[in-house]
This record gives C-alpha cells, structure tokens and sequence, in this order.
C-alpha cells in the first residue's frame, strides 16, 4: 500500500507547514529548530512545558500543543529522537523566570539527547525540571529501551502538568506531580499490522492475516509474544488484566480509561473494545469516571490499539476537567 | 489483516453500546430501533435533527449527535442502510410541535427508506423536512447512486442546521439553510486501499501497490479511474482542481476548507495534504476562514483522504463558529 508522501526527506517539515497552515493564530513554528509552539507560550507567567520525541506518533505532540498543554513540542525525525541541538534549543525557546519542564518518554535516544540538553541549559544558568515516562508494562527492556516504555500514558502527564502550570504550579510542585502521574498510570498495546515509515519501503514487521503482536510498542518493538488473534473482547480482556494487575488497580479506585487507535483502526473498533474495556473495569469494582476513546498516541498507520488507565485522586480528577486547547478541529 | 470484532452480527449494537458506556450523561439509546439521542433533545422546543444512513463511517453519524449539531442519528449496519422502521422510529421519537428535519446522503436505499418513512410520518400528522447531500464530484451515477453520492460534506449541513436549530429557526428555514450548504459545498476522495466489513472474508476491493481508486465512493464505490501512484501534491492537486472547478469556486471567495482521513491514514499525512490543500486555495484567490483536518467521514479502515470545500457567506460563517458538542473527546 502506497502513502500520501512527497520526498520522504521532507516528510515532517511538510506536516508541519500543514499543522502551521491551519492554526496560523494559535501555533508559532521555529524552523531551524523545528519547534512548534503555542502562540504567545514563550512570554506566558508560569513555567512552561516541552516535549521532544521522535515523529510518527500524532497528534502526540505537536499536536498537543496548547494552553492548557504543552508549550512547545520538538519533534524529531519519523521515529527518531529529536537532536540534542533540538532539544536544548526547545529549553532555551521555553525558558523563563520559573524555569522550564521537560517531559520525555523512556526511550534511550530521547533521552541521552534531552540528558545533554539539560545539562547544557543548566550551565548557562536555566532551571530544568525532568519527568520521565515509562507506562507500558508490555515488557521490561525492549528494542530502544532500558525500563519499561513511555507510550499513550504521556497523554496524562502532559494534561495535568499543563493544567497545573495555568494554575501557577511552581517546577518541583510539577515535577513531583509529573512523577506522580507517571506513578499511576498503566498502559498496554496489541498490534494486527505493521506501518511504514515514509523513508522505508518495507513495513517495520509484518503479521500474518490471523496474528497479532501482544504488547506492541509504538515503533514497532517486539511485546510479549506474536499470539493468534482473538475476538476484540477475548484480546482486551487479556490487555486489562495485565494492565490492571500491573499497578494494581483495586476495587474501589477512580480511574481515567483510554482506549486509544495506534492509527489504522476504524473508531468504531475503538468503541466496540472500550464497552468491554469498561465492563471489566466495573467488574474489578472500578469506577471509570472520565473516558478516552480515539488517537491520543499512534504508530503511524499501524492497526492496532492500547488501553492505558489511570488511577485517580482529587486532585487528578481536578486537572483532567481543566480546560485546555489543541490544533485539533471535532466540529 | 484482521480486526477487532466478535461476532460480526453484533458490531454495530456493541460500538452503540461502547458509545453510550462513554458519554452516559450526554447519549441516550433506544434499543430497540438503534437511536442515538442526545439528552434531552426529544423535549427540547425547536426542530429536531435527525440523520440515518450506514454504519462504518464513524465518526458520522452516531458520534456528531449533540448539542448544536444532531439531535439524533439511525445508524443502519455496516455499509447498509437503516430500515424504514428505524427511520420512521428515528422520525417518530424525533417529533415535537415545530417538527422534524431529516438529513439524508444520496443513496438509492437511505432516500427510499427515509421517503417511506416520511410520508408514513406525514400521514401521522407529523411536519417531516428533507435535505438531501450529494457532495461528491467523482462520478454522476454509481453503484448505489442516481445522481452524485453525499459524502463529508455532509458534516457542514449538520453543523450549519444544528447551529441554526438552536437559535430557534423554523423547518423551513432549516431545509433551505441546508439545501443552501449543499449547493455551495462539493468534495472528493481518493483511497490507497479497500477496507473490509466485519462480516465480511475479503475487503471491497484492493489496489496494487502503487495503484490509486481516484474519486472512490465511502462505500468502495469505483470512482473516475484506477491510476497510477503519484506524489501527495500531486493528487491532492488534481483533487482540488476538479472540485473547485465544479462549483465553480471563484476568486475571492471564503472557504471552509476540509482534508478528511478515510480511517486508515494517519493524521500526519493528512496535514501533509492540508497543506497543500491550503496553498492551492491560495493560487486560486481563495480565502481559508475555515479548516477540518481528521477523520468526519470514514470507510472503516479505509486509507485514503477526501477533499471537501464549502463556500461561505456571514450566515454560514457564523454557523460554523456556533458552540457545539459532541462525544469524542480531544483532551
């Protein structure tokens, strides 16, 4: 199958343009650096919020750019980190009297290239915070990463973190409630196809017609194991368990559940999985009190999808009803 | 590839069911008939919208019921259309004192079973109004179509109708502000690859490698031709000149411009047609007030885009910047 590319060199610098081309009064871009920001960001009275990964993975993040949300994103390549160049050039585009948050999900490449930024920046005198993500409890260590991976659960750090700083949530006040997100939240993902990055030919693996790669991470790494394919109910009930028993989320427990596409799944899927995905969360005693269900986190065109659910508290709660605003358009 | 179903029979009930788990103080379900409600709305004292046609291509037309835009949808199965019992049901539960406009996609099944049910809501007393949508430039008749088939365009009349529902306009006014937006609006798409209903082995249709279905239908109806691959600039161009060139679309004008993803195609490549979408609105004279990138009207999995401008004047303008709700939620 085909993609709607040009030179697939100029793949990134293109989305963007688009992405710049549609939100002219809303997103400012740095093209040297690749930097998308929220217009007026730079100058905004609190601290503010970056992110670098690699690309592949919209609307996560450039297109989670907002008040609200993130300041900025510095997006890399098609799966591939953003350069320490980027990334120190994010931190200075961000940096203000109460210092600047970094938010990087655990992959070795982001962050050795973020690690160096910020000891760059801090040399010349800019307070950096740090929060790591590591929510995917598909594996331990995997293809691009030591630890477990940061996938769809970003989504949350970066709406309560970003509620929290238009609140005047001062660095350390956001960086433990960063770490505290990341504490309690769980994801998983299952794979029916592989994708392709614009530069390749090849997809990056490719399923039989009744396989399904059980704990998919979001550039294609290994899960836990290639299964035969289930029905929709028989594979999330499989998804939630490990999910669930991972934190563990007990009876009684207030949680936010997503049921997020990896980019290639009709949204009516994604609905069929969540009835069950919330029939099981009532059935261990849980109570769903705020629901996801779309790309939030994706693979580029990978069939697919990932459950990831947070537990809550009253703060959390507070922050996920914050308002906020993002370049997407539902109506 | 396989997908996330269970028993096919049950794909549409389950993704209501999915839907209405997730928005349970917002959506009501009839059971019985497959209604999707918004709450409240069979009280509420205006004209009342309702839309059926297939399912699959969400999220049209069950995930646009909400405030300011449908008051209900009467989904069919996949790719089929709703019976005349759940339109006349969908008609029926719709009614109130300043009665019920439906909204209908040009396709041989829907016009029928919706022109039955109007005339036996007619004979009930019930004051019925009609808009029918046909959008699509691709081809004069078609598979399931005298005439040209309605397409994403018929998100701009639920919108513009829902808006002016809401400040209180009487159903004809509504049926001429809905023929009005049909008759400036026009659109087009193109696919890289079938899809494939639940209850269905095999997709619709497939395409080679390097081969494109230009002008498809959201069903997989054959569309002007089967043509080679060629760059995104290249077919959104030859997209965009056959549908401004149909209005035709003028310089000068305002336009809401709309790059719509047909389920399968990541939103990145969307943006990257958009811009090219916009930059040939600006060749033309054209001025972008509006603009759609994602998913409104998908063929399942579908991957492929399609193209849809609307021409606006301060009436239609001012409709599509009206508060509306739906339930898909962004952050």
């Amino acid at each position: 199958m085909a993609k709607f590319v040009n030179d697939p060199a100029n793949f990134v610098t293109e989305m963007l343009e688009g992405l710049v081309r549609a939100n002219p009064d809303t997103l400012e871009w740095d093209r040297e650096y690749n930097i998308i920001s929220a217009a007026g960001a730079a100058n905004a009275d609190r601290v503010r919020i970056v992110q670098g990964s690699g690309s592949g993975h919209e609307p996560a993040h450039v297109m989670a750019v907002g008040p609200g949300m993130l300041d900025a994103a510095v997006p890399g390549g098609v799966f591939a980190a953003p350069s320490m160049d980027q990334c120190l050039a994010g931190i200075r585009a961000m940096n203000g009297p109460k210092g600047v948050l970094y938010l990087v999900n655990n992959y070795q490449g982001d962050r050795m290239n973020w690690d160096m930024a910020q000891e760059m920046a801090e040399a010349e005198g800019i307070r950096v915070g740090k929060v790591v993500i590591n929510d995917d409890v598909a594996v331990q260590d995997s293809t691009h990463t030591v630890g477990r991976r940061g996938v769809a659960g970003n989504f949350f750090v970066i709406k309560a973190c970003g509620a929290a700083s238009a609140n005047g949530a001062d660095l350390d006040t956001l960086v433990a409630l960063g770490e505290k997100v990341n504490d309690n939240v769980r994801s998983m993902g299952v794979a029916l196809s592989g994708c392709r990055p614009p530069a390749k030919q090849d997809p990056i693996f490719t399923l039989g017609e009744n396989e399904v790669e059980f704990g998919v991470g979001i550039h294609g790494e290994p899960g836990r194991a290639r299964i035969a394919m289930k029905s929709a109910d028989e594979l999330m009930t499989d998804v939630f368990e490990l999910v669930a028993g991972d934190l563990p989320f007990n009876k009684g427990d207030r949680v936010a559940l997503m049921v997020n596409g990896l980019g290639g799944t009709p949204i009516s899927e994604l609905y069929v999985l969540y009835r069950k995905a919330a029939e099981l969360a009532e059935e261990r005693g849980l109570t769903v009190v705020r629901n996801y269900v779309g790309e939030y986190c994706t693979a580029l065109e990978m069939n697919g999808f990932s459950l990831t659910m947070l537990r809550l508290d009253d703060e959390l709660e507070g922050l996920l009803d914050a308002p906020a605003q993002v370049p997407i358009r539902v109506f």
